[in-house]
């Protein structure tokens, strides 16, 4: 190991300013329409005390932990007090406890903040990655997850995605189809583990792994039969359970949640998927995933687990909640071209031009006067030949420079240079805001 | 320690949404005025091998440093291999190394992300806190320091500050200073420890303290006098260096930053401080301050460093920054009023309350229709009485509650109920989302 090693630590990212302004660009979309939806912002500290986190997300997730060393004398000890956030939720619900005379009966809240997991890094796996997570907590109400999956459908509009699916499911309709499938309780968590592999795998596969998982052959055949769905999956569904009391309840919600998002941004986006699983081990209610045709796995998911948030209190706290991909939908949106132009060249809308040392103070003014009107401009900063500060300027993606020379100087005007075209124009210094202003508009509209 | 200690870590906050709508708001303006003086977002990882960050803080920056456990089977060994991000300024060097080829010839990039140091937590001392970083890396024209200043000045100004003043002098001043007062280069590191706390102990515990690190009083004398300053301290200043090449030299370069900055946004703000030290380890030229009456200590600082980005590339590289304190603006925001009123309590404008259970589709599809005006709506979701759905939204600080009754219903129209006057109105539904509008930017009015 060398101090030469100038790459970011294995997994993680250097994010570039156009890598940083298309993170942004979602992001902003992200939290523009949460906060339509009632949502509101909570972060919290990049690391927790680790007994904060160890034991919740199961010895490989135990594994998966960055712990640090304790400080000064006790560094020596090798032992760990602190520990990098592993994900959104478990700090959600230390926050849902520790303020939980200040929070709203109802807390809708969004949070955006990486988390880190010290995987083996792989292509689109990283040790450093960001979630996007909102949840909804204190009511039982189905029109919170009707709300939830309205919101996270106008994000995916509004970014461009017109082709996503939403998958949802219950975890007590899942239950209920092992159940009246004949499969004992017992196997229930080794029968989910197959069914989670249906996509993968194929039903074939499943039979085989249901199999070697201790599940007879009839009870993996009606399983299957549950599962491959036929036109009408909910009166599939309803027949199959009628006599099965949880489950039939568990339908009924399903009907519902699916009635209500009639009337929202997720309207005819909606397929209920009884083969849906997810990590069970903490859903309690609906479950969800979104999925788009070219990405093999989700952009999201998320789902009702009443259970959780109250693991600080020592009572169930009601609650649902969607974390959206944010790395996944980078990576679409980037295969698919989907960013806005400006986005990736777009950084400096005018560069002041140094026609000579005496003219630096009149480049600042004139510089000033173009941010006044809301440009973004940059000033070259040393007085080099003129065709190697265009070069500069062009070679940034800057659409303009701007010159002021002995004869501009001496009639008050303003000298700007249309990089792409070659043509130059003079306006009266007065009107070099507006001018360039207007110049712009009509380039972006040439593009959009 | 029980799992129960639901505070967040010992130096760290957590951020409920008040708290990140203020954070926000600084963050915002920062951002938009940086992206004017084409400074451009750059990113890195929170931690980096450790390698990277030892060494380049000083021994007590070693101690100050999280270093993270080594994982799975290295565990054990108690060693560490990565460790937190402490400053922003080591990992510009390392991306300025690393991606040579694809940055500019001047790069500008802002940063604003959290930092973690292992300082005794104190009243306004943070183990997790934000910097907020602009640095000009390529030239060593001062066009870079005076875009600097301005930068800093506009972000200030348009966050409300009236009153700041930039303290400005030049390591090169402060080293001519000590050579003609006649203190031996080898006391200069002595002399400017002592010099550092002319603000805090004055003249004479300077005085004291410069006798005590070797320094004799005639020097002592001279070197106070010089700092007195006066009337005008650039000609005081040009007239105790007339002879002293390097620090006349240094002088004319202050002389400079001054004058192009009466061109800028930093116009009447710098008062040249001969006595400002700054950490000098690193810096080579101009070194600047911003101070503010009610504040000890500064609300940032910055100056120009040519050795340090060059670090891991082996040679000099050009270097001028800047380094806003968000947590000290942010405090001083706080103290003195300064955030606009909507921050506080103005995340939702409406909320949709639920008639019964029948109406729950009906509400979500009116909370759309109010969203897709740009409204923030929150949708009740649960059919309890509207007495205390009013009430909750009240104690929201939520301006309107939106009723669809029976009667409304029939007639195709929408109750708004405000809830500071108690006043009702029913409006048709397709004018509702313009109603609120108008009736949110009237309410607005009113606070302005």
């Amino acid at each position: 190991m060398t101090t030469n090693n100038t790459q970011p630590a294995r997994g993680t990212r250097d994010f570039l300013p156009d890598d940083v302004r298309r993170r942004e660009f979602v992001v902003g979309v992200v939290r523009s329409v949460y906060e339509r939806y009632g949502f509101e912002p909570l972060e919290t500290p990049a690391f927790e005390n680790i007994e904060t986190l160890l034991g919740k997300y199961g010895e490989e997730g135990n594994q998966l932990i960055f712990k640090i060393l304790k400080r000064g004398e006790h560094e020596a000890s090798g032992q760990a007090d602190l520990a990098l956030r592993y994900d959104l939720t478990v700090p959600l619900a230390r926050v849902v406890a520790q303020y939980q005379a200040q929070l709203p009966k109802f807390f809708k809240r969004y949070q955006i903040q990486p988390v880190w997991r010290a995987d083996r890094p792989a292509r689109g796996r990283f040790r450093e990655f960001y979630q996007c997570d909102i949840d909804s907590v204190g009511s039982t109400s189905p029109v919170v997850e009707a709300e939830v999956l309205s919101a996270v459908s106008e994000v995916l509009a509004r970014l461009g995605f017109s082709d996503f699916v939403i998958r949802l499911n219950h975890r007590r309709v899942l239950s209920a189809l092992l159940d009246t499938s004949g499969v004992a309780e017992a196997l229930h968590g080794e029968a989910l583990v197959a069914l989670d592999k249906l996509d993968k795998i194929g039903p074939d596969g499943v039979t085989k792994e249901l199999a070697a998982r201790g599940i007879d052959a009839g009870a993996s055949a009606r399983l299957l039969k549950a599962f491959a769905g036929g036109d009408d999956v909910m009166a599939a569904l309803s027949t199959e359970l009628g006599s099965h009391e949880a489950g039939t309840l568990a339908v009924a919600e399903l009907a519902t949640i699916v009635s209500l998002s009639e009337s929202t941004a997720a309207a005819g986006r909606i397929r209920i998927d009884p083969s849906l699983a997810r990590g069970l081990s903490y859903y309690t209610g609906a479950i969800m995933e979104i999925a788009v045709p070219d990405l093999a796995g989700s952009l999201g998911g998320g789902g009702r687990y009443d259970n959780l948030v109250g693991m600080f209190l020592g009572r169930e706290v009601p609650a649902c909640g969607f974390s959206l991909g944010l790395e996944r939908i980078l990576v679409v949106m980037g295969e698919r071209n989907m960013f806005p132009p400006e986005i990736a060249h777009g950084a400096i809308d005018v560069t002041v031009t140094l026609w000579n040392d005496d003219a630096r103070g009149d480049a600042l003014a004139l510089a000033g006067e173009l941010r006044a009107a809301g440009l973004r401009v940059d000033v070259y900063p040393e007085s080099d030949k003129l065709g190697k500060q265009f070069k500069y300027a062009a070679s940034r993606h800057v659409p303009f420079v701007a010159i002021v020379g002995d004869d501009e100087q001496a009639k008050g005007e303003v000298a700007f240079k249309d990089l792409a075209s070659g043509e130059q124009q003079s306006v009266r210094r007065a009107d070099a805001p507006s001018f360039v202003a207007a110049r712009l508009r009509a380039l972006k509209g040439e593009h959009s």
